[in-house]
């Protein structure tokens, strides 16, 4: 009897914090879906600044409006920290092909990172792959000189898709150098993109120093499957040129931080962020915009709502995610040398799009804990807690300070559309879906502020 | 011992059942995924169609086409089903605000059903008031000879927004017989709209025949805050002028009707079906050729994958749904008629948005069975069936019939930014969240045909 009381106690106990706790959060999603700022932030940040590439002048643009941003939503304190970043400078570029009787100019992106063709035009013939074991399988005489079309389709049968990007991905990030080992004089890919149009989408690639650095063009899909076609009737001939080079020395940059200092253990922090810089085309909105704003967003409805939370809630725009994540290994690198104690990062970085689950990387019995919330996000569309993602600015807090991370996932559908292209503008984000997903941020950053992890 | 061994031989079979179910699953989907044809075929809808108002010319359009599109995606029999229904003419409309010192146009749509001002101006002062209580409190020499503005806003705090829309629909549809009874001369509303921005949204509203039918005119969200701001500061007056009305005369037109006939019970019937019909504005993209694309797509899904299901499997692009669901009407009189025996009806008019969920009417050991299947949907991203959810084409079935109903339940952030307006268009709808909403649809009819409900 005295058991059953005692369970009964427990229980109350528990379901009265849950009561309170699933009160808390329904404020929280109540200020952000009626007052939250966020859309009119992401408006400006890509309207007055648009895509601000690492290093690039509108980089440094965003930097301020960062800081501003951070000021108006009521941070404590706002400041910078510095980090030096690469700065890939595109330049003109053109990429013609010829598939019937002439040449005629195409759609095409140079990738990030990527030496062009030094202003020169590169005329080769055309030879299509369609994965890199056809490409081993071709003879050394049949790349010699050539432009290698790798032709890997995005996989639209996943139904995440981040696993058709995780899939893809590679032909991006290695084919120059892959190809450059056999001798190829170029390479074509086709863009990492789930998009039934021709965006083209950029993003980073990688040189592997021992092989030549030969220069690598993305195509958008329908350009692509008329290459496709045309290599598959006879000869195609391509004529690139591009004048994308790394820039010789690193350049000065920040990460924007702004803080509401913890009243019961200031010295606990919470961080949550998004990456401020972008590719050098479209306007960054979903990548990732998006997640600078509701980062932002978290600072500005705890204040609106007088929330005063028992631990240190610091929103972080990082600088250079998308080629060296030197704002990441900034923060962390501080973070370690303050002897700082982190309990949670949460990023978002995969758009603007309706919340649909909390990705966790921490040991299992943190996992217990935030799975307790479980129930309560469901009112949110917040279901799926089963994936091992937090996110790359915040990667180098685990690997350094062993920091559990969590990443917020949206719905996927739509990203990879996007992804580093010119249609990556503030249009294509829906006003309630970014303020959802910036409440669940907030409201997950409030429990454990509160409740511990 | 042995009692152990039978609930392992039952939890075998039960898990060899669920294996083969994933399986067929795993195979609609990546079918529908890689080789769908319901996003094309809404172009098609869309751009050589476009809005397609019940009665009129386009809505006969629109039904060859659906003829021609059901063939296409291979039934087994492809049929017209006659249904009468109402013809609402809009006719020239225009709305003048007088806020300041001139009269200025303003964006402004008539609402469905709505009798207009014959083409003639009517000009009024202008009574703004927040929702019904307020207008109660008015004393009648201040409603009469004047237009009524109900600025009652839809409540952007409710994450599903098919419960805002449940919240404020009453304004639209009763507003102008609730003010007529107090001798208003005019309506003016503003829209049931989750968008940030101008467009007004029309859509049915309904007289009271004991009171004058006045005129009823919707406004966007941006000029609603406009003319609530200028009725706050002193006199505003409005000259709305209008033609629409509604036709004397029913219109002959029809469903649109195909079929797989089933192999091992034929006689039991499975509906899937979206509506034709659009309101007279945009493209009727979202509300609803999403969801006749999506119901033709399971036809030619099972077509393509040699499924030969045990039922009969129907799609049906009901023809009248927005103002007076003659189509789903006629569809239940002609199953009652024949003595069908219809095992499930499934319908999508949410949107073809990223689904989320499986609405369900039916009685409680229905739902329990198809609960069943519950964690095989979570792949697909649909986790949620606690709502009582089927739709209106299909109501008529349960009413008279009492089959069980089936809704899809699409993520609904986006729909009511959309909803009829000028912006519900093709372009508004993702490829990839339109074919996985067929997909998860066709799965679920695979498994009732197969497995019984």
């Amino acid at each position: 009897m005295k058991l059953r009381l005692l369970t009964l106690v427990a229980c109350m106990g528990i379901c009265n914090a849950h009561a309170q706790d699933s009160l808390q959060m329904r404020k929280i999603a109540d200020e952000i879906l009626l007052h939250g700022t966020c859309y009119d932030n992401l408006r400006v940040l890509c309207k007055s600044v648009g895509h601000r590439i690492s290093g690039s002048p509108a980089a440094a643009k965003a930097v301020s409006w960062g800081e501003k941003a951070m000021k108006e939503a009521g941070a404590d304190k706002v400041w910078l920290q510095a980090a030096d970043v690469p700065y890939w400078y595109r330049g003109k570029e053109s990429l013609y092909l010829k598939m019937g009787k002439e040449y005629k100019k195409v759609r095409a992106l140079s990738l990030g990172n990527s030496q062009g063709t030094s202003g020169r035009p590169l005329e080769a013939q055309v030879v299509m792959v369609h994965n890199f074991d056809e490409f081993k399988a071709l003879p050394d005489s049949k790349v010699k000189g050539k432009i290698i079309f790798f032709d890997y389709r995005f996989r639209q049968d996943f139904v995440f898709t981040f696993h058709g990007y995780g899939d893809a991905v590679k032909y991006r990030w290695a084919s120059p150098s892959v190809a450059a080992k056999k001798g190829a004089a170029g390479v074509i890919i086709r863009s990492m993109s789930t998009g039934m149009d021709d965006f083209p989408h950029t993003g980073g690639m990688h040189y592997n120093d021992s092989f030549l650095k030969i220069p690598e063009m993305a195509l958008g899909n329908i350009t692509a499957d008329q290459l496709e076609q045309a290599c598959e009737k006879g000869e195609v001939m391509a004529r690139m040129n591009s004048e994308c080079h790394m820039m010789p020395a690193l350049v000065h940059s920040y990460n924007v931080i702004g803080e509401i200092k913890g009243t019961e253990t200031p010295e606990r922090i919470i961080t949550v962020g998004g990456h401020l810089d972008s590719w050098d085309v479209g306007e960054g909105a979903s990548d990732d915009g998006a997640g600078c704003v509701q980062s932002i967003e978290v600072i500005r409805a705890f204040k609106a709502l007088g929330v005063k939370p028992k631990c240190t809630i610091r929103a972080v725009l990082f600088m250079n995610e998308e080629n060296g994540n030197k704002g990441g290994e900034a923060y962390a690198d501080s973070a370690k040398a303050r002897s700082e104690h982190h309990i949670l990062a949460v990023e978002s970085d995969a758009g603007g799009f309706s919340p649909r689950g909390i990705g966790m990387e921490m040991p299992t019995e943190m996992k217990q804990r935030i799975l307790k919330y479980k129930n309560l996000f469901l009112d949110y569309g917040v279901y799926d807690f089963s994936l091992e993602e937090g996110g790359t600015d915040i990667s180098p807090l685990k690997k350094k300070l062993d920091v559990p991370l969590v990443g917020l996932i949206p719905d996927s559908q739509r990203y990879f559309d996007l992804h580093h292209t010119d249609n990556d503008v503030f249009e294509q984000v829906n006003h309630r879906e970014l303020k959802l997903g910036a409440a669940v941020m907030a409201q997950l950053i409030y429990l454990v502020s509160e409740n511990g992890l």
